[in-house]
């Protein structure tokens, strides 16, 4: 894989743009000040996707984010009202997935599924980008998905999952350049529905990518401590778990 | 599993409209005239639902579809616009999925989607049930979900994947009641993306539970010809299948 290319290669695709989008991109990352340690409760999405989850797991999953200072409760956008109102009050923030786990969403369906779960209370958007677009090169549909879902959730923060598990390494990096384009806040490894789920490999490669134009989010398969802080020290700022009592030795 | 405890707890959860869903189930399904053989080709939904589908393989799966005859194409909904063109002035119908794969999203997010699917073409809708509510026990809003979605699609073909593998006997059978009370046309046992795919036994359930007040879809897994015949005779309408060249025979 040639950095060089693939940054021609997306100038070529959107130009003055492109140009401005890898501009920022260039600007290079500093880790925060905070040790890996001091950072880990604040840096995760303490997470629950399942499609069966009922409401008193929810209710749950909100009562132990409140009791370990998590970043975020993050939810499938059916149980936003419900984690709006058990967060309320407190730091904790609300977390909605949207065109959630496939991507394959229409982009005006995602970015009304997106309006409503910020009208109901998220603070923070998790979008699957549009991997079929992605796998056709059809680069400009890529960002028109992520643009209709960042003029839905302005002020919010809004993450982009490029699920890098189905992605080659050449996707990976324009699917990052391309979020970044599109004002994405985040780009975010995976969704832990599909084959495999975030490797330090990969943080580290979107880390090199964004630089700090973005922060980065690791997601799918991260059960212990360890890995959890391996993931931060590769360059991650969140952490996307369930297991969050473990990651936590609480 | 006691069917009649279920109709008396059907009956307290919605009063008079349960009595009359009830009435409608108990019509007896009675198998269409032509032999399984003859309504293989048009029973099947020809299926491409994973997400990282590209554009030249929505136009492979519409070309199959036309030269096998099938009922359907079954696309993401990001797809439709594209399967609507390819197969305009065939008698093959245009499916989409709708809150796909998980049920999760929120039921005004799920009728836009699906509103947005019919103005773009779909003919039939094959939305996720919100199984979160079914292990909540909130049936109210299981029909809720429904029909908001059964409003976006007026006059279209509503099918209504239950996930039954994720599902006890008792919430098989009540999910099938409510999807015929929310006036789906169809219920359809799976996503193909959970642990486990259509089966014989739960086939033969949903028809013992619906009559004929629906059609019954079986999806997930079905990849033989003696497996697809198999699902016909168990009493399926309709077959999701990718594997279309090889059940057919061609």
């Amino acid at each position: 894989m040639e950095m060089s290319f693939l940054r021609e290669q997306f100038i070529s695709l959107f130009g003055a743009r492109g140009e401005d989008t890898l501009a920022r991109c260039a600007a290079p990352y500093e880790a925060p000040g905070e040790s890996i340690e001091q950072r880990l409760a604040k840096s995760i999405d303490h997470t629950l996707l399942k499609p069966d989850a009922d409401i008193n797991q929810v209710r749950g999953l909100c009562e132990e984010a409140k009791a370990f200072s998590v970043a975020s409760v993050c939810v499938n956008s059916v149980f936003i009202p419900l984690v709006k109102e058990s967060l309320e009050g407190t730091a904790v923030k609300v977390c909605s997935v949207v065109g959630f786990p496939l991507g394959a969403m229409n982009s005006e369906a995602k970015a009304y599924e997106a309006a409503l779960a910020v009208k109901q209370g998220a603070d923070e958007i998790d979008m699957v980008i549009a991997l079929g677009y992605i796998k056709s090169g059809a680069w400009e549909r890529v960002e028109h998905d992520i643009a209709q879902v960042r003029m839905a959730t302005s002020g919010k923060i809004l993450k982009v999952i490029l699920e890098t598990s189905l992605l080659t390494q050449e996707e990976k990096i324009l699917a990052a350049f391309t979020s970044v384009l599109a004002k994405a806040d985040f780009v975010k490894t995976s969704t832990g529905f599909a084959n495999g789920g975030a490797t330090l490999a990969d943080v580290s490669l979107l880390r090199v990518a964004v630089g700090k134009a973005a922060s980065i989010k690791a997601s799918g398969g991260i059960r212990t401590r360890q890995e959890a802080l391996a993931f931060l020290k590769a360059g991650a700022d969140r952490i996307g778990a369930s297991q969050t009592k473990v990651i936590l030795g609480l």
